[in-house]
């Protein structure tokens, strides 16, 4: 029969488990994260490549995408190291599916490439592409920090993911900003859409600043160069000048250019996200592993110290010590409820990104949109109305029960 | 290398897995609302047995001792049949570590007997034994819903612990009117807890009304005989009269019989409860099968459709039905995602009992109380106060930032 006490070792034994494969998931984020960085840098290149009927970019486009392909076989090897048989990973089911998804994307990528390079596609239609593929991988981020155990590692996690997904905006606005300044003119709409986009990557790093430990931020403040952020600030101000305006259209490659150096510089962040995620999944297992260590030890000597034959009966610590083993387990118990209000506290920081994925949902559903579609939508009622994409979710999602059933 | 199928799959296949564990765990949970009841019965003989010294219910005592043995038996059967070598079950630290609270407390019951049998401890203390015990039982339930994954199955055991948690301060208050019936007189302060009781009672029958299907409820209508009801009413009437009463002593045994015709009426509804579950475990499961199979059937016949050699390649499952596929793996995300937000909803019920759960721990940790002290505690504060437990719970985590350090 399963005792109290193989009950009390195996919860900590299941905590290390969990651990161990956030340690993992860990890992994944961290392949993903380069990856990205990778497919934002492809993507740019071959919307310059297209913008440009082929003239620029040509041989750096190919060794990038050469590039790109080691480090997707790296997400690839993360992806077949998680062990879809054993249908016991935890929170696999969401997980899993977010996998196929970004795997169904990966899937595309050479037939998209094949017709970048045959300049078969519109710049804008190829960049939409590419940013489909990393809204798929930054889900499964999002899920590994939604769906962690410890609140330590989630709020690393959400971090990471807020740090990404801002990076991930702040590429957009490099792709936008190129395509608007090599139009020549920006009306007032790209106007309004650059500036979305400079507010909704202040929203992710603010978030990220939230969970940051003081060594990441410090590395994040060292990351920013002032000559970089002035001169992107610069450009920002000529972009978005509130009326519309014509411009040299060779700003359009300086732009690019100091964009890009301010992009590559978050990656090194994202390096010490990675350094600093990966040593607290260690820290955590050592600490855990040692406390199992600790606590079988003492239940031993506990055990052995039954002052007469049959006293384990009647107490089964022995009778001065049961009150010592009750103290532990419950304070364990008491630890586990801690950690999971804890990490309530974190997740609900993910919220808002949930709120506008159900109202994406919604449009979907009742006035027949696709995924960019509803996402669209969401963010013109947000510009027109000058409120943020939350705030415009929520309000679609109160909507639900007047909207006509559609179908 | 794995494939977006595979993971696919694989999700569903994970989905199936944790339904089958909510299975396991439903039965679990059944066997403990039996167990529970069983000893509920105990602790009120054992009440009366110790308070009329020895003089009634000796043989049914023994008897209702010898019943519990048994249900003791399948709850710990149960326990034997959660895998703890596996470390895989999900959310297994912290179910694991409210087992062991729980077989603590099961492992201590044959002393606790020896002592009733030999009128060795006072029927308060006896009675406060038992109701730990109960306590500990309970919180493997609360754990249950906790961490269901699937929200209907979740609103069912939320129900269910909601109902059990109710039946439980039913009993409490069998107890304790017993008690002051049997004193002959009721103060104002007994008034006070007598009334507190039935308020608890209260907001877990409405939790329990809140979270149950029909069928459910209307067992619950169909159980509750008026006469009892009736009976029950004008007895607390005259034991919560709002001034200090002399009473006739015989009332506590007449009181005792009508309040534990409601408690056995309750139980049949346990048992409505406890079909139900499992009908909706099965129904859950065989649904999740049959979703499987279809998927996997056309993932087959979608593979099998590529329209020339090579052409999985460029759209991994043929052009046309590329975006049947992509609709099936976005649809499966944002279903889970849709899930997980509704189970978010449903556990939020449970919030009001951690945040009991947390103040009681912040009690014990800064002012050196036990639990049992803490929970007083914060009772005597909302009963004098006027107010919800879970509003005193509240305002004394508000506190915490400015209470002495302690220790």
């Amino acid at each position: 029969m399963t005792s109290g006490s193989d009950f009390l070792l195996a919860a900590r034994q299941c905590e290390i488990a969990e651990l161990e494969e956030l340690a993992r998931t860990s890992e994944l984020v961290a392949a993903i994260g380069r990856f990205i960085h990778g497919l934002q840098r492809e993507r740019g290149m071959s919307n310059v490549f297209l913008s440009s009927q082929g003239k620029q970019f040509g041989p750096l486009r190919l060794l990038q995408v050469a590039e790109c392909a080691g480090m997707e076989q790296q997400v690839r090897a993360q992806f077949d190291r998680l062990d879809i048989h054993s249908s016991q990973v935890r929170h696999g089911a969401r997980l899993f599916s977010r996998v196929a998804v970004g795997l169904h994307g990966l899937d595309g990528l050479p037939a998209l490439r094949q017709r970048v390079a045959r300049q078969e596609l519109p710049a804008r239609e190829s960049s939409a592409a590419y940013t489909r593929l990393v809204a798929g991988l930054l889900a499964v981020v999002f899920e590994a920090a939604d769906s962690a155990m410890d609140p330590e590692i989630s709020r690393a996690l959400v971090a990471m993911f807020n740090f990404m997904q801002g990076k991930e905006f702040a590429g957009q606005e490099r792709a936008l900003g190129a395509s608007l300044f090599g139009s020549g003119a920006i009306d007032l709409a790209g106007q309004q859409q650059w500036r979305h986009l400079i507010d909704s990557q202040q929203g992710c790093f603010q978030a990220f600043a939230d969970f940051s430990d003081p060594e990441v931020l410090r590395a994040d403040q060292a990351s920013r160069d002032p000559a970089v952020i002035a001169e992107v600030e610069r450009l920002r101000r000529i972009g978005c000048a509130g009326r519309p305006v014509a411009l040299d259209s060779s700003l359009s490659q300086h732009w690019y250019e100091w964009a890009t150096r301010r992009i590559d510089a978050m990656r090194g962040v994202e390096d010490v996200l990675t350094v600093n995620l990966r040593q607290l999944c260690e820290a955590r297992i050592a600490q855990a592993r040692t406390e199992l260590r600790d606590q079988k030890a003492l239940l031993e000597a506990l055990a052995s110290e039954a002052p007469y034959p049959g006293a384990e009966h009647a107490a089964p610590f022995g009778p001065q010590l049961d009150r010592s083993v009750l103290a532990m387990v419950q304070e364990q118990s008491r630890r586990l409820q801690a950690m999971s209000d804890e990490l309530d506290a974190v997740r609900a920081s993910l919220t808002e990104r949930k709120v506008v994925e159900r109202a994406k949902g919604l449009l979907m559903a009742h006035r027949h949109m696709t995924e960019d579609e509803a996402y669209k939508a969401l963010r013109q009622m947000a510009m027109n109305q000058n409120r943020r994409l939350v705030d415009v979710a929520e309000a679609v999602l109160s909507l639900a029960d007047v909207l006509p059933g559609g179908r």
